[in-house]
């Protein structure tokens, strides 16, 4: 499983567009507060895998090349604990 | 822009696995409740382009399918709309 702690200190990258709390720094970029853990992964792993194209998805896949299933467990957790803000 | 009744009124096909209220119903799918209504349009134009392969992409590819431009716009403005449930 994730761990919330260690997904926060992996998290950096993520906030530069998605906020420090998982609110999106601009619209057409998904919140990820509050979102399930289990989705959060998979999306994750479809970037890294690449089943995911056009848009930002580029972007995502670049990110995500360099993360771990750990990493991914760990970030998802991270972002599924914190409140959604609308 | 997108009109938040009519989304409404187009959600039943969304909600039986996004919930009624945008609160998923399994955790491998996404809440949609509060998510940027750009964002959101965003994702269901790449799932109607076959953008987004694996997962449940083709589920969301083939219900994407019959949607146009405005009922992309009308569900987006209606999720967004809703408050985010964690």
């Amino acid at each position: 499983g994730g761990n919330i702690a260690d997904g926060q200190a992996k998290s950096a990258s993520c906030a530069a567009c998605h906020g420090a709390a998982g609110k999106a720094v601009n619209s057409i970029y998904p919140n990820l507060a509050g979102q399930n853990a289990d989705y959060l992964a998979l999306s994750l792993h479809a970037y890294k895998k690449g089943d995911r194209s056009g848009g930002q998805a580029g972007v995502m896949q670049a990110f995500s090349s360099s993360l771990s299933d750990q990493d991914i467990s760990d970030l998802s957790a991270y972002y599924a604990s914190l409140t959604p803000l609308k």
